[in-house]
C-alpha cells in the first residue's frame, strides 16, 4: 500500500507516513512502486487547503444555481446558469482525476464515492443537453438532475462526518422500518376504530364538514394528531358529544405520540451511537496501522530491537510539523526517548502522531508592549491605579449594571432624542472598556485564540460603531433612514446584552458547552442542507406557481385566495399563508422549515393538495417521516451525546499516557491554575522564538508548556482518546482489511457492564 | 439494628432476615432488644399484601373524592364527602402508627416521609373544620388542602419508584434552573430584538391586531413559539413584509426549540440515569448487608469457618418460600452447597436472596388431559390429523388471511345485514381456533403465565362474544341499540386485528419490548397523576364556572361565546373550545392532557386569560414548564433507558454466577430452545407435585428446570443484576450509614471508559 493510498482526511499519521516515504526515497533504499517523490508531491497538493477550499467553493456555487434558475429568485438566462454548471462539473471532474492519480487503481474503483460522483457528472451533463435541446425547440421540460446536486456535497467534501450520518441513517433503516410499520399499523387500527365509533354519529367539524366519515381522511387526521398539529381540534366534536370519547384520543396520543415517537428516538440514537463508536474504533486502528507502516520504513537495527534514530526522527518531525518551536520538539523527543538513548523505539514512535496532535502551548510571563516602550508612564501611579481598578471585581459589576441600564434604554422609544443620544454614550462606554482592558492585560493575551468572549465583545462593538456611524451619516446626508442598516444596528445593540451571561460563572459553563457543540452542529447543518435541497427541488417542480402571494392592498383577481380559486374558504387562505409557497428556492426552504417545526403542517398540506391533487399530501407526509422522524432525532442524538460526553468529562480527567508523561516531566502546569484567569496575561500560543535545547523546568525563565484542553472538547476526539487509552501500546491492531470490515454489531461488549449500560 | 427497622419494600432479603430472627428467637439463643416474636409478627402484618392493598384503596378513595366534591361531576353533600375523607385520614393515621410500632423511634422520626404524612393529615383536618364551620355560617371558602392529597400517594405507597422520580426531579432542579434561566434570557433577548425590528412597522396579525408592539405580549408569543404551537402564524406578518425576517424566526426556533429543548432533555436524562444507578447501588449493598446480618444470626462454627447447617437452611427456605417444590429447594441447596458437605458457607448464603428470586420453572413433557381421559379418541387418526393441521404453519397463515378479510368487513357498512351476519361467522371462526389450539396443545401450557398473546386473544374473543350477544339480545328485546355496548363491540372487534402483529417475528420482538416497558410506565402514570391532580385542583379553584359548554342547538345567552361575553370574537370561542374548561375534575384532566400535548395551548391560555385576568397565563406557562419540560422529558428518559437496556441485552447474555451454576448442574436448558415455541407444550409453571430428593438430570423423566428470563426485563432488575455481577462475592460492602449516604456524584467512574461514555 502506498503512502498516497488513503486519500482524505490528511491527519498527522498520513503526513508522517508520507514523510517517511519521502525520506526513504531520498536515501534511495527501497522505493516502492507508485511512491516516487512526485507522487507524494501530488498527494500533498491534493490535500492542500486551497484545493479543498476550491472544491467546496464550486460545490456551493453549483447548489446556489437554484437561486438563478427558473423558478428563480433572481432570474438569469439558461445559457449563463448552464455554463456555470458545466464549469462546476469540470472542476469536480478535475478533482476526481487528481484523486485517481494519488490512489491505487483498485482502491479508487472500489470506492462507491467515486462512482457516485462520476455518475452524477454524467447524468447532469446528459440532462443539461436534453433540456437545452428541448428549450431551443421551445419545449419546456424538467431539470430533474438538479435533484442530484447534493451528491457532490456528500461524496466529495472532506466531510467524513456527513457521510457517517448518512451511513448511520442507511443502517438504521431496516430497524426503523419495522417500528414504522408497527406504528402505521397502530394508526390504521385506531382509524378503523374511529370510523366505527364516530362515523355514524352525524358529527360536524368546526368548519361544518362531516366528521370522521371517510377512512383515508381519518388516517390522515390521526397521522397529523401524532405530530400534535391538530390537537385538540380533531377531538372537539367527539368530546362535545361525550367526554368518554376523549379517552380514545388520549390513548391514541399516549401510544402513538409519546410511546412510538420516543421509540423512534431510541432506535435512531442507539444506531447513531453504535456507528459513532465503530467509526472511531476504525479510525484509531487505522492510525496505529499507518504509524507502524512508517516505523517499518524508517527502522534500523539497534542491538536486539528495531528503532528509529534520533536524527531521522528529528528530520521527520521537522518536515511534518515545520512550525513548532525547537523547544517543543525537544519536549516531544524527551517524551519519546525517555532514557535519552539516542533513538526512539517502536512503542514510542507509534505514539508520535498523538504527540504532534497534542496542542502544547508554550507560555511566558509576558510584559505588556507599553511597559516595553514607555516603562515609566506605564508603571506610574495613575497607570497602576487604572490597572488595579480594571482588574477589580467592581469593574465587571459596574459594566453589568451599565448593560442592564442599556437594556432598558433599548426597550424604550427610539424616537425620543435623549435616548438616541444615550446610545452614543453606551457605545463610548463599551469602547472605553475594551481599551482599558487592552491597556491592563497584554493585547496578545487578550486576543488569544481561546478568548472567545473578548473576540465576541470586540467585534460586536466595532460592528455596532460602524453601523451606527453609517446610519447617522446616511440620515444626516439624505434624511433617509436606511431600514437595513437600522435593523443591523438594533440587532447588534441587543446582542451586546449577551455579555451579561459571561459574568455569571454557571451560565458561562453552559454557554461553553453550547459553543462546543457548534462544530458538530455544522455537520448537522450540512445534512439538513442536503435533505432540504432535494425536497425543495421536488417541491418546486410539483407546486411552483400554484399559489401566489399578493401584498395586502392588492386588487388582483383572487388575491384573498392566493390567486387560486380552489383555495376559497380553505384554512390555508383564511390563515393568510399565501406566502408559504414553492415559487422559488428561498420560499421553498422557509416552507420546509415550517414543516420541520411541524405545527400547522396539515393546513399547508391541505392547501397544496387543494390546488393540485390529494396525493400531494404524500409529499408532506414523506417530508415528515424523513426530516422529523429521522433527521431531527439524529440532531437530538447529537446534542444528547455531546452533553453526556461533557458530563462524564466534568467529573473526571481523561488523560492519555502521553499527557501524563508531559506532566511528569514537570513542564506542564495544572490547567486549573489557568482557568481562573490569573495566568491569562502570561499566555501565548505558538511560542516560536525561544531557542535552546534543554526543556527542564523553565518556569524561572518564564516559559512553561501547557496542554491545551479545548481540542478534546468534541465528541469524536474525546471518544477516540478514550478508545486509544484502552488499547495496549503493544497491540498492533487488526489488519487493514479487518479494520475496514469492523461492524457496529461487535461494538457492544460481550457482557455489558453496569457502567456501560445505564 | 432490628429486623423490623427497614420498612417497605419487603424483598426476599427482608423475609430471610426476619425469618432468621424468628428462628433465633425460637431457639432462644440471643434475642436482641425489640426483636420479640411479636414485633416480628407485627412487621409481617405490616407488610402483608392485604394491608398494603387497603392503604392503596383508601389513597385512591381520597383522591377520587374530587369527583363528588364541589365542583363535582356527581355532586354529593359536603357531609358525605367530609366523612369519607375523615375515614381515609384515620386509615392513614393507623397505618402510620403501625409503621411507627415496627420501626425504631429514631429512624421513624428522622424519615421526612412520616413527618410529611403527619403534617398532611393535620392540615387536612384543620382545613375540613374551618371549611365546615364557614359553610354552616354560609360563607364559601376554598378547600385548599385538597391540593395536598397526592402527598399520601407519594409518601405512603410502597412506591419507591415514584419517590425516586421525585427525588430525581428535586436533584435536577438546580441544574435545570440554570439552563432555564439562560433559556429565558435568550427568549427575553429575542423579544427585545423583535420589538425593535417589528414594533414600528405598523404590521397587523391575521386577526387585525397590532403585531409585536407590546413587550410582554411578544415574550408570551415567543415563549409559545418555543413550543411550536403558534408556528408559522406568529411569523407570517413579518414574513409577508420581507422574507429576510423569516431568518429571525428560524434562528429563534433553532436555538430555543431545538437546542434548548434538547439540552433540557439531556439534563433531565442525565440526572435520571445518575440517580437510577445510585439507588440501584444502594439497594444492592443493602441487600448484601441484610444477608450478612441474617448469616451472623444463624451461623455456627464448623472447623475453621462459620457456616449455616443444612437443616437450618432448609427450615429457613421453607418458611420464607413455602410454595416452592421440594425438587426446586433441593436444586437451590445443591447450588449453595456444591460439594454436598452438609452446610452452607457465608459466600453461598449471601446469595440466597438472589437464588430465591430466580424464577426457576420446572418443566415436564406433559400429557394432554384428554389423552389421559380418553387416549383412544385423542390418538385416533382424525384427532391426529386435526392436531397436525393445527400445528402446521398454514393454520397460522389461514387465520391471518381471515383477520385481513375481517378487517375489510369491519370497515364496510354496518347496516348491511349480510355484513352483520358475517360478524357471527368471524366470531365462531376465532372461537374455533382457540378450541382447536387448546385441543392440540396442553391447556395449562396454552394458558401459562408467560403466554401473553394467548391470554390476550382469548379474553378479547370472549369479551366480544359476550358483548355481541348482549347487543343482539338488547336489540331484539327492546328494539333499542345500546350505544355503549355497541361501542365496546366495535372496539373489541378492531382489537382482535392486533393478533396479526403476533404472527410476524420482527413485530413480536418490538411488541414484547413495548409490553416490557409497561410496568415502568405505570410508575410514570403515578407521577403524572400526582402532578395532574395538583394542577387540576388549582385550575378548578381559578377557573370553575367561567366558561360554560352549551350543546350545539342551545339557545342560551352567549352560547357561542361559551356563556361569557369576554370571549366574543376570541380564537377560543371560534375554535369551539367551550368544553375545554375546569368545571369538574374530569374536564380539568382532559384540558391538562391537551396542554401536555401542547398544540393550541396558547389559545386555551388566552381564552382563560380573557375570562379572568392576563396573569392567568402564568398558570399555563407553569404547567408547561413542569409537565412538558420536566415530566415528559423524564418519560422520554424512561423509554430511552428501557430500550437501551433491551439493546444491550439483545447482544449479550447477562448471567450471574448463580445462573451459570444452575446451567452447569445440567438442569437448565438453553432458552433459545424454548423461544421458537417448540417446547411450548411442555412448559408448566410452579411445578409442585414432584417429590424426590435427587435433581440430577431428570430430562429422561420429563422434568427440567428452566430459568424464566422475562423477570429481568425491567431496567431496575437488570441493572441490579449487572451491578451485583461486578461486586466481588467476598466484598461485604460499605456500612449502612455509608450506603444511605452514597451520592449520585460518585456514580461516574474515575476514568470514563470508551464503553461507558457513548
Amino acid at each position: 500500500m502506498s503512502a498516497a493510498a488513503r486519500g482524505p482526511p490528511l491527519a498527522q499519521e498520513d503526513l508522517l507516513l508520507a514523510a517517511a516515504y519521502v525520506y526513504d526515497a531520498q536515501y534511495n533504499r527501497n522505493i516502492p512502486f507508485e511512491t516516487s517523490p512526485q507522487a507524494v508531491r501530488l498527494y500533498y497538493l491534493y490535500n492542500h487547503w486551497t484545493m479543498q477550499a476550491t472544491t467546496y467553493f464550486f460545490i456551493f456555487v453549483d447548489l446556489f444555481l437554484a437561486v438563478f434558475e427558473d423558478p428563480a429568485v433572481y432570474p438569469l438566462p439558461f445559457l449563463a446558469t448552464s455554463l456555470v454548471e458545466v464549469l462546476c462539473l469540470l472542476v469536480f471532474f478535475g478533482r476526481l482525476v487528481h484523486f485517481a492519480k494519488v490512489t491505487p487503481r483498485n482502491v479508487f474503483w472500489k470506492d462507491t464515492k467515486n462512482i457516485c460522483i462520476m455518475m452524477a457528472i454524467l447524468v447532469t451533463l446528459i440532462d443539461l443537453i436534453i433540456y437545452g435541446a428541448l428549450k431551443i425547440s421551445n419545449i419546456n421540460s424538467i431539470r430533474w438532475s438538479r435533484f442530484l446536486r447534493p451528491i457532490f456535497l456528500i461524496n466529495f467534501a472532506e466531510s467524513r462526518q456527513i457521510r457517517r450520518v448518512f451511513r448511520s441513517i442507511r443502517n438504521t433503516l431496516p430497524e426503523i422500518t419495522y417500528v414504522f410499520l408497527l406504528f402505521m399499523f397502530s394508526v390504521l387500527m385506531f382509524s378503523l376504530m374511529a370510523l366505527k365509533l364516530f362515523g355514524d354519529r352525524n358529527l360536524r367539524t368546526v368548519e361544518g364538514s362531516p366528521y370522521f366519515t371517510n377512512y383515508l381522511e381519518i388516517v390522515f387526521d390521526l397521522y397529523v394528531l401524532v405530530t400534535t398539529a391538530n390537537s385538540p381540534d380533531v377531538m372537539m366534536p367527539a368530546f362535545d358529544f361525550s367526554w368518554w370519547y376523549s379517552l380514545f384520543f388520549i390513548t391514541y396520543v399516549v401510544i402513538n405520540t409519546y410511546l412510538f415517537m420516543s421509540v423512534f428516538l431510541a432506535v435512531v440514537y442507539n444506531n447513531y451511537r453504535k456507528h459513532l463508536k465503530n467509526e472511531i474504533r476504525k479510525l484509531a486502528y487505522m492510525k496505529r496501522h499507518k504509524m507502524i507502516e512508517a516505523f517499518n520504513i524508517l527502522k534500523v537495527k539497534e542491538g536486539t530491537e528495531f528503532v528509529v534514530k534520533e536524527a531521522q526522527w528529528k528530520q521527520l518531525v521537522k518536515q511534518v510539523a515545520p512550525d513548532i518551536s525547537t523547544s517543543h520538539r525537544e519536549l516531544l523527543l524527551r517524551v519519546s526517548d525517555e532514557e535519552q538513548k539516542g533513538y526512539v523505539d517502536k512503542k514510542s514512535f507509534v505514539r508520535l502522531a498523538d504527540l504532534l496532535n497534542i496542542q502544547v502551548i508554550a507560555m511566558r510571563i509576558q510584559t505588556h508592549p507599553l511597559e516595553h516602550w514607555m516603562p515609566r508612564v506605564y508603571n506610574s501611579a495613575v497607570s497602576l491605579f487604572i490597572r488595579s481598578m480594571v482588574q477589580h471585581k467592581g469593574f465587571v459589576w459596574t459594566y453589568d449594571v451599565i448593560i442592564l441600564i442599556n437594556a432598558v434604554f433599548i426597550a424604550l422609544d427610539e424616537e425620543n432624542p435623549l435616548i438616541s443620544y444615550a446610545e452614543w454614550v453606551f457605545l463610548s462606554l463599551y469602547i472605553l472598556e475594551i481599551l482599558l482592558k487592552v491597556y491592563t492585560y497584554e493585547p496578545r493575551a487578550f486576543f488569544a485564540k481561546t478568548q472567545f468572549w473578548n473576540w465576541f465583545d470586540t467585534s460586536i462593538i466595532i460592528a455596532a460603531l460602524i453601523a451606527t456611524i453609517l446610519n447617522a451619516s446616511l440620515k444626516s446626508a439624505s434624511q433617509y433612514n436606511s431600514q437595513q442598516v437600522l435593523d443591523i444596528v438594533f440587532i447588534l445593540r441587543v446582542l451586546r446584552l449577551i455579555r451579561i451571561v459571561d459574568s455569571i460563572q454557571r451560565f458561562r459553563v453552559i454557554m461553553n458547552t453550547l459553543i462546543n457543540i457548534v462544530p458538530t452542529m455544522l455537520t448537522f447543518g450540512g445534512l439538513a442542507l442536503v435533505v432540504y435541497y432535494m425536497f425543495a427541488i421536488v417541491g418546486m417542480e410539483l407546486f411552483q406557481g400554484k399559489i401566489q402571494f399578493f401584498s395586502r392592498n392588492s386588487t388582483a383577481h383572487h388575491a384573498l385566495e392566493c390567486g387560486n380559486p380552489a383555495l376559497k374558504d380553505s384554512l390555508f387562505a383564511r390563515a393568510k399563508y399565501c406566502k408559504n409557497n414553492f415559487n422559488d428556492i428561498t420560499s421553498s426552504f422557509i416552507v420546509l422549515m415550517e414543516l420541520t417545526v411541524v405545527n400547522q403542517w396539515h393546513v399547508l398540506a391541505n392547501g397544496f393538495a387543494l390546488v393540485t391533487h390529494q396525493a400531494a399530501k404524500l409529499y408532506f407526509v414523506a417530508f415528515h417521516v424523513v426530516v422529523v422522524i429521522m433527521i431531527i432525532n439524529i440532531l437530538i442524538a447529537f446534542i444528547l451525546e455531546a452533553f453526556f460526553v461533557e458530563y462524564s468529562l466534568e467529573k473526571s480527567e481523561v488523560e492519555t499516557a502521553i499527557e501524563r508523561k508531559i506532566q511528569e516531566l514537570g513542564v506542564g502546569i495544572q490547567e486549573e491554575e489557568l482557568r481562573d484567569g490569573k495566568l491569562i496575561d502570561n499566555m501565548e500560543t505558538n511560542e516560536n522564538d525561544l531557542g535552546g535545547e534543554g526543556i527542564t523546568k523553565k518556569k524561572s525563565q518564564g516559559l512553561m508548556f501547557k496542554i491545551a484542553s479545548t481540542r478534546y472538547r468534541t465528541v469524536d476526539a474525546l471518544l477516540q482518546r478514550m478508545f486509544e487509552a484502552e488499547i495496549l501500546p503493544e497491540d498492533d491492531g487488526p489488519s487493514v482489511d479487518e479494520i475496514l470490515n469492523l461492524s457496529p454489531a461487535d461494538v457492544y461488549p460481550k457482557n455489558p457492564t453496569f457502567d456501560s449500560t445505564a
